[in-house]
């Protein structure tokens, strides 16, 4: 198993956090697990633990991500860590090799670990590749591949409210194809033996793969959302509004927005989450995004939860065991 | 009173700080006490006291100032505070619905305070009247409405020099029309019992409804700074010159700039502040601005100790009472 | 000896570091000492050390630099002081007077260290000459003239491979006229004893007075290296290509370029060094850069340990002495 290889070290503990898929399900018990004690952490009057006192942590941010950017800085700086902020313009370090001598440049200073985001698939296991024995490598989102501690945390936020996963009917709604939190999401579900899980979007939004992916494809909302448990909204990256892809934004939302009426025909005690920011009115109303089922902002609150427990999981092995 | 209702909590406890009008004067004298302390504390070969360890503070920096930025991120490390450096370009957050869900993101990671700084009158307190009850916004500049930490630390400047408020004539002199250091140091006299307030500007720089401030209006210098014990100068925005507003930097300078011609005026052992930075030769001379009767550099110290004192005091709160 | 008395204060104690030229070789080495206790701090689990706890760092960057400020920053975490940084725009601050204005609001903001970078020799100087007593200036590259902590790391690799420097033949290689770690390593190997010190150039790349540094001058890369223990590359500009200086890059490459045939001139056991980042296949191939004698990633960690070091150093001076 390829993606395993990589993510784990030699005597098996988790090394880097690339990608959900092809993980064993125990690890993202484990990591559930951990982000139910970090959650506790936050709520304290201190909200800090000594777990990473010490510790180097790099942002590298290959593409600009304020908000990601921050619950990132917040993780560490709760865990004790020291945190460097690189925003890193794409044009200037495109060549493979100048980007090599920086992450070994930041390897030599005894840095610890680097979260990174970039617009490109496959650039965190590029990274996770090339570095040192006791560099930890954190996916915060690569080009449309994935995005794998928003969908922890949106694993998280499910089973607060519905303590099990194998009795759920999960529908992921919205731009499916270009979403690599969908992508994440889809695999944490899988995982963690949801029965039923759907993808909802115009027949323009889907990948072609689709049913390969252990998903149940609706091109109709009503229909798709009809006795679900969960509802997972997606972002509508307005630019492929630009494109042939899309209607209005109006068309949209009349047909793929999750309004009041459409809310309905799912289960009276779902929930409905969104990875934000919200275009409301596009994908979702505002009236169900402030709504009494939405769970949006637990989401942020649990995202600094989990990766405060994957951050500590990953560089907290044991480096005798080191590979 | 509404201020009152809005920067204290339901038991009485300060919990924003918005702008210094209509605060009670035991509140000022609260905080100049406070400062004291933290002047001691910032004496010392350790600075650092961990009062706010585990804090987490956001500086909301919608108009860009280093040196603002700066002094309150130092305050806030010196408490051990954990800070968040945000710099927001209005241009593309002024649809208030998106503002106040990136507000709301930051609460859910549990933060504790935003610094907030805006070139629209009233942000602050619209951000306060928009937050979860455990945040608490301070108010770092909006428009020309109020710079409340900016005023604070020149009362604490004065009380220092001077012992006691209530026989003083304190002298402001410049753009008193677009300064909101110009409002909140005229709120605070008043509040702590200094008998003569002068403003000294050019008509076009004066408000209309100036006397309803509690001030004497003066348009010649001279007139205005004779006898006074603190002269209070004013950075004069070099935008203005290109309107029709002003004369010259030079017509500026001969007229209202603080010389040492002028100062002579003045009381002998009269103070003479300025909120920086400072326009040398056009608001102030340099030789006054570096002079026996300068305490302008003493202000940025105090700014440290104030803020510290007004961060600790907001977020110090017991939280029981909360509202 | 002017530059003793500005780095040094009345007690003796170093108190900035702003060139290396002039400095007594019980200091170079006692750096030297220190950085290999901080060097120790580094390959522990917890990097971090409390010497600098409650100190304010700043670093000042007139010259944007992400790498060496980095290197700074890392440094100073480690010993747990405070760090601010500050990135000004030369453009809006060349005049003199409000650049000094800026220097005193952080000295009354009780900071401790301006870390210094310019474009213009001796900006560092002129910033040690008006800072109060409490403050030490370090100087992080300034325009051609000095880049003193890279100097020192230089040594510092060295004297780990080599032991002693009493019988070492060092040769520099590349543009010597426009740089600044060129100098800064000249003097320091002149200082440690070093018997022969050579540079290697074209003529349109060494300084006219180059005899009078301490070094022999040679136009043969192959003649230049032929039995040299160390051999320190340059970084070279691209932009003096555009100029007359030089001719295309891959002439460059030709003639003064480290290739593994040239180094095969220099002694089995040279050691080779370059500050980076590194033009591969310009001043060295990337067969050397990579290869069993460079310690090009050596010299990243030794910076660390340096910094630490001199930032100890000159804030743990006795207070009780200081001029």
């Amino acid at each position: 198993m390829r993606q395993r290889d990589i993510q784990f070290d030699a005597s098996g503990q988790l090394r880097h956090f690339l990608t959900i898929e092809g993980l064993p399900r125990q690890t993202l018990i484990d990591i559930l697990d951990s982000a139910e004690n970090f959650a506790t952490v936050t709520e304290q009057t201190v909200k800090k633990v000594p777990l990473l006192r010490g510790k180097t942590i790099v942002n590298l941010f290959f593409e600009p991500s304020t908000r990601t950017r921050t619950t990132f800085e917040v993780a560490a700086k709760r865990l004790s860590a020291d945190v460097l902020n690189i925003n890193i313009n794409t044009s200037s370090t495109t060549k493979g090799e100048s980007l090599l001598d920086m992450l070994h440049n930041f390897e030599a200073m005894h840095c610890d670990m680097f979260v990174v985001r970039h617009d490109q698939s496959g650039a965190a296991h590029f990274i996770a590749q090339h570095v040192a024995p006791h560099i930890s490598v954190i996916n915060a989102g690569d080009g449309r591949h994935a995005h794998p501690t928003q969908g922890m945390l949106d694993m998280f936020t499910i089973r607060r409210h519905k303590k099990s996963f194998n009795r759920l009917v999960v529908a992921i709604v919205g731009d499916i194809l270009h979403s690599r939190v969908a992508r994440s999401e889809i695999h944490a579900l899988n995982i963690l033996g949801v029965p039923e899980i759907r993808v909802i979007a115009p027949q323009t939004l889907i990948p072609r793969n689709a049913e390969n992916l252990g998903v149940h494809v609706y091109h109709d909302l009503r229909e798709g959302l009809y006795g679900a448990d969960v509802i997972m909204t997606l972002r509508l990256q307005r630019e492929r509004m630009q494109g042939a892809l899309l209607p209005s934004e109006g068309e949209y939302f009349r047909r793929y927005g999750l309004s009041e009426k459409t809310l309905a025909m799912a289960k009276s005690d779902a929930i409905v989450l969104h990875p934000g920011p919200i275009n409301r009115g596009v994908e979702i109303a505002s009236s169900v995004a402030d709504g009494m089922q939405s769970v949006i902002l637990e989401q942020v609150s649990h995202g600094i939860a989990i990766r405060m427990a994957i951050m500590s999981m990953v560089l907290g092995r044991k480096p005798d065991k080191e590979d």
